[in-house]
């Protein structure tokens, strides 16, 4: 069975579209982007789409790749001092002269939309108060409860241990009661340890890694993996998984497609996220009348 | 072999007491006790006694069992404004009308020996900046380090999950290339997961849990567990672990025994901290000359 995280996300955002309607103001989201990375423009392009389709304004301020750090960093702490911006994202990746972690904790932590301010990540792994999680892990979250799919006592596999998704993935599964194992380059035996999992996550960005002789009869897989390859297609390219989608579908209980799963809940929940913070701050405002 | 964690403590302290006869200020903690809990009292007592070896200075307050939250507060931030405390502890467990999470993070993060604030959770977790490390997860990792006992690749089992001891420590064996396994009470086969360890962290407060059967031979174990247990000695009860060490000693290549395996690592790296801190500070009042 499918987990349809195209059709869910179009759910979430035509209910974060009606809940937009209603607000007493729009939710705004500010994005940095640095140089012409093709990748990080087709991502942004993609949220300023959703953004528009939602009546959330977007703010984006696309920098040369060779911009000056201050000029980066001045423009995060304005938009963190701007009570009409709700929201602040990176597009990651940054250029290699520009420092990626002063950057990213340069934003608010009450204004990180991605939840990678080091104190919403100390949040996440404490179990501790937590208010905004990463969007590629809270969207595999909500797409595994809205089919009821409960991962208490599940043997889980996780390959990838990226700060982005695989290690606040690992968290939040572990905070439901799952048993994980996070496997990465150095594991001698992936496969191995694949074999034996209720729950797969793959986010290693190996296309076609997870293969059908990996999964158990029944395992549920979640594909995390967005990796081009070449096809005889007219643009010359096709996206595929971290798993062998074919050939893995009819062994496993439930299996998210790429494209069509993970992505879209992506960009969903950072739509979701923007709007928890919009509303957080007309609470805030209301309660100090 | 025995991981020798009372012997290594020794040797740590030794050098520690030389640095500090060197140092220009007297390194200084202060503790805050709450209540008469007789587990607290023994483990401040053994931290005092260290640091009186050691000529550091400790500054406790021990307060009675029903205080008033606000008073721990604002006893924690004039030691955060103090300059002559260089680092601060609150004893754990405290009674159930304090807000342990708050009162933690009321601790200046630059200040914070057992490294319980979120921030230096969320930089131990993201694997940025790390400065201060829970003493007993770092107790593991100088031990091992000490023994030469490369973890990468290395699959690892960690029985026990919380904030303080097993996720901390997963985290350090994660970036030090092991790949891990995190079990606890949801965990459906620990035997079974344990049986293919090549590392096993015992962290789980389970008296003997880790039997013979459970253990592959020449595994490497990790037990940090500290259990009383009745018996017919004078004094009624014996320490032991997690781990049946007499049955389990022949098969595993090495173990830490229980006591004098990660207990006294412990407190020696609680010193390690506030001698960095103390150190820390020098070099700023240097550096702002």
């Amino acid at each position: 069975m499918i987990l349809d995280g195209l059709q869910l996300s179009n759910k979430i955002k035509d209910d974060l579209k009606s809940k937009i309607k209603n607000m007493k103001i729009k939710p705004s989201l500010g994005i940095i982007l640095v140089g012409d990375n093709i990748e990080s423009k087709t991502y942004v392009n993609m949220k300023q789409k959703t953004c528009s389709e939602l009546n959330i304004d977007i703010k984006l301020y696309n920098f040369p790749n060779d911009i000056d750090q201050q000029i980066v960093i001045d423009t995060i702490e304005d938009m963190n001092d701007n009570i009409s911006i709700h929201g602040i994202l990176v597009q990651l990746p940054l250029p290699r002269h520009l420092n990626t972690d002063l950057i990213l904790n340069t934003i608010s932590y009450k204004k990180d939309v991605d939840g990678l301010h080091t104190i919403n990540a100390g949040k996440l792994f404490q179990n501790r108060d937590i208010n905004l999680i990463p969007c590629t892990p809270l969207g595999c979250i909500e797409l595994l409860d809205f089919y009821n799919i409960d991962v208490k006592s599940m043997n889980t596999v996780i390959i990838g241990c990226s700060n982005l998704v695989g290690l606040p993935l690992s968290m939040l599964l572990l905070q439901r009661g799952a048993t994980i194992t996070i496997c990465h380059i150095d594991t001698k035996n992936t496969k191995e340890l694949v074999q034996h999992a209720d729950l797969i996550v793959a986010c290693c960005g190996v296309p076609h890694l997870v293969k059908e002789d990996w999964v158990k009869k029944d395992a549920i897989i979640i594909d995390i993996g967005i990796n081009k390859i070449n096809d005889d297609s007219k643009k010359g390219y096709k996206l595929v998984g971290d798993v062998d989608f074919e050939n893995v579908k009819d062994k496993c209980k439930y299996i998210t497609p790429v494209p069509g799963g993970i992505g879209p809940m992506t960009v969903a929940m950072l739509m979701k996220n923007v709007v928890y913070l919009a509303n957080n701050l007309v609470n805030n405002l209301v309660n100090n009348l």
